[in-house]
């Protein structure tokens, strides 16, 4: 870390905040330039409150010179982290993952036709939601376990992995059957205590961006479950509030390429929840790809004007499987396979 | 609701929207013009996704004309809601009250210390908090009930109210005893769970606005609460996540006068996580009243630098008597008393 | 438009706000329903300041119905806007077009080199900045007119385009002779003034969104230019303000398809200024051909890292042949070439 | 500045950079951790341009110690710049400057009338527009020099300066007997060629942010103007672009003390454009100066609705002589006088 002083800082001031570095556990070299004294503290930082600084008499500012983060960092694992699944299936690596699936699974009529739709498209993993706390409380509220038994039964047949959102450390446990890969939403991407559970759960972790997360917000919310040991985790970004309203959220494709320099954890895209529109899920997927995603994430539905959520972003089955057939083409332009 | 159709749309593409608006429950009114067809549909909309209907082919556009909520609309109570507390403290009415303590509860000596501050400096309430999942794993987490019976004896002693962070649906029963105001902090504000709960509990709940929500949004969370059968609760503007950063967040001063307008309910302003800073806390309290607040809520500590959490941000004791005294000439200024 | 009358609107609210509508032009059609009345206004609405409206008493709000613009409109030409260029160059058909340069024209060898560059990749434009306002006023200001020539000069040797930042009216009859295309920058978006100029010149215009500009504010400047007579205009995405610090600008790659949804206009992309990081314009780049970019702007240089400006997201040369080589393959997966 | 290097950087790249570091003219000391080697650069840096060096291979990141402003930071007055004009009005001292007319002058018998008002409300400054390039071709465009000249005519009459917006380089010569006040408008703020004019202008800037202008943007501007030689700037906050839409800006009420603390230029607030409607301007300039701002910039017509510009947004002369008073006692209980 480093302390700049303000012009005028008394050497009192300058002492004062030379101790409570030293308090604070790192070593202090002072430089005293003709206008200025600059603090530089070595030692580890990512757990010191810099803010605190930041206030104390005579300060300038303050500045982080590492990251925050550690075990999140490209540092840590330079060659990448693939996250494997028990089946094989591997992201992170050459394939590019696309998991699709209804917001809600609804019956097993539909959840079946999906996962049919989902494994003659090429594509390895099912999602869906069965917890879906709506902002009315008249709305349906999904159908809980057995949703997930019914889309665990659809994937089994098909040789698909799940994907479901967990939402309350009290689901952990009873989901943990029917799920290969827990979904944590935006909204929860810092709630801690969810994050620390899973950190000690033994099954990959699929972390949203927070509407209004910055990527280093994502990495240490990554750190967070990694620091109990669950290293298997993969990043996804899903559109970030904006001013800008012609789409619900602005999809920020460059975050893929700025998380696959500062951390080796795979980065994949959700193109559905990223625009909010149907009609522009296919070629922001195309994007995300063009970029460097290691994966897609869609809500697909065979009656997607009628989903009982995400209808106008959820696309119809065929729409779905044109635009994996036009995504193998992009992902072959960048030497990936799908 | 109002669906404008494409100039070009055929009349296929026009009785399919129709059709599509019967369903969803509304009456269609068409008007034919002479470029374009518009469709009002009049009836019960405020549980229809709109954006459902942006996505038929055909459509131009779809506009929402009544509010989304109801029971917290300044229509429902035009004449404005005031939470009554037990020992007769009222929120919403001529007097501003003024809500302060640690972030964190810490001991006894340091809640019984600010206790007696805040009496004495003629505020109302108490807050502290007992639960502090924090960032880092390693980091202090909040004594839990034990603080909460703290802060509770502290109050009581001085005949304040307490106000503190409920986080879990699990944690509301055994924080009833202590709490005369529940506060859902802003990373819960769409925690549709835990707000269907709250409007069961019959205490009053103060409700903080998300970091990147619009005050539509907030709305809506407070009729979530409302729905449940609890109409006291009291509006919270902390800031606002913007591209500016020289402040931690951009506290957005106009909520105060818009809620006012949209809503009946009371809405305080706490300028400590508003600004992140505490030489621009007083500024902001000032502001904040001026601006028709009905109240602040204020991080204060008898040892601010060294405070467990949010230490930047907290106001020494000393300041916080000078700030209570300033903020009672702003208060006299617009007609309220404090 | 339709303004739609609070609950409690006052008959005498109603018809004053019936009689503004019609002296702002509309015909008004009325429709009480059970708990408010609505007012739909029909006629020419573009030139109607709406926001009078929002504030009159009894009114709740006001919506515009049809898009305030209309040349730029998809509707206008359904069929699509291809720019042509004396060479035969076309932008907006199959054909990505490929404009590269330096941020400013710097001396006759750099252009030279920098033009036999962008051929041998089988670009078509040379872009190259010449007058060069910078935040320090001791720095290289540009060239002026006699970059341009020489610009001009490299470009005729190998058959190129040419586009260059056009700032003030009065550089537009000496830019004339040596510009094929005009560029708007992000800061003169909403400079009325120059925008009225260029709707007379005949030559096109690459019209820049500003940094915090909306798309329906992109269109809108287009909509000026247009209404001149010009409509060879070319819209181009560089990148908006958002919170998000880990890149200059955040890449708004969803207003490709957006625009093009709803207008016929061309659009490019400018991932130099929508990243500011040289690493991050590749993978940008492909991103936004691959989600429907007429064409691609960058920065590049044969000392990359010595650029008079805009050093750190400008391309080397060698970059540069690579990328178009990689962006030809992403052309033609999404079926254009280039 | 300080380039931190990445933990596996070569030396090789370490000396790299140290070589650019001092092309670029600063002193390098370097720190070689236990982790990571940082580099820490001692000169001049306002200059240069420090994204260079992120992109350097090796790098991890780029800190700027100073800030970039010199002239415009608070340690260069620390007692803070009173601007005092002619007739002895002085802004930035005690005195909260009022500064009031309509958007756009429209004719003798309106300018004239709102002069009147504006003296007898007792506020010290006019202010009017001549030069109104609309987003319309066909909707009014200001009355140019001649209402620039009959606003000079009725402040005169009654004792008031003029406060008027300069749009061009070309106007500030025809504009300078008839203005006190040069106002640089949003659109302009970075109009580098326009500031550096008006450093050399012997008359007062009132100098807008942005819209979506950082605070160190602003006061960069200010530094360009300052870097000609006119230091009477007066800083103006007048709301920044959000994802909220229910104010058409936030206005950010902490700009105001965040400025007072990084510079010594007073700061004015504009309540009106800040939030675009005239419910708000009330509240909004209360807060303003509650919050420390010298003074208070609204637009005012006596036919508000009806007023040629910014109608919305615009006070009645009678709320305005309200307001007036209103702003007299909060001024009073800041320790300010107006």
């Amino acid at each position: 870390m480093i302390v700049s002083m303000q012009e005028r800082a008394t050497e009192e001031q300058i002492y004062a905040v030379i101790e409570r570095m030293e308090e604070a556990g790192v070593d202090v070299h002072r430089t005293t330039g003709t206008v200025q004294t600059i603090l530089a503290g070595v030692g580890p930082t990512a757990n010191i409150d810099l803010s605190v600084f930041e206030v104390l008499p005579g300060v300038l500012n303050v500045l982080r010179i590492s990251s925050p983060y550690k075990l999140a960092g490209r540092a840590f694992r330079p060659e990448g982290t693939v996250v494997e699944f028990p089946n094989g299936v591997k992201v992170g690596a050459e394939y590019v993952a696309v998991m699709a699936g209804p917001c809600a699974i609804e019956n097993r009529e539909q959840i079946f036709t999906i996962a049919a739709c989902v494994k003659a498209a090429g594509a390895g993993f099912l999602r869906g939601g069965a917890f879906k706390p709506r902002s009315s409380p008249y709305a349906f509220q999904g159908l809980g376990i057995p949703g997930l038994q019914l889309m665990h039964e659809a994937a089994q047949e098909h040789g698909l992995l799940t994907v479901t959102e967990v939402m309350e450390i009290a689901q952990i446990e009873s989901m943990l059957p029917y799920t290969d890969l827990f979904q944590v939403g935006a909204r929860n991407m810092q709630n801690f205590n969810l994050l620390r559970e899973l950190g000690l759960a033994r099954k990959p972790v699929l972390l949203k961006r927070g509407i209004s997360a910055t990527l280093e917000e994502l990495l240490l919310s990554a750190e967070y479950i990694m620091a109990g040991g669950n290293y298997d985790i993969i990043l996804c970004e899903r559109g970030i509030r904006t001013y800008e309203t012609s789409t619900r959220n602005t999809m920020d494709i460059s975050a893929i390429p700025v998380l696959h320099k500062l951390s080796h954890l795979p980065v994949v895209a959700d193109p559905s929840h990223g625009t909010g529109r149907r009609d522009m899920v296919p070629p922001m997927a195309k994007a995300a790809v063009a970029a460097g995603a290691d994966g897609i994430l869609v809500e697909i539905h065979p009656n997607a004007d009628k989903a009982a959520s995400d209808a106008a972003q959820t696309l119809y089955l065929d729409q779905f499987e044109k635009l994996v057939g036009e995504l193998r083409v992009i992902a072959k332009a960048v030497g990936r396979t799908l």
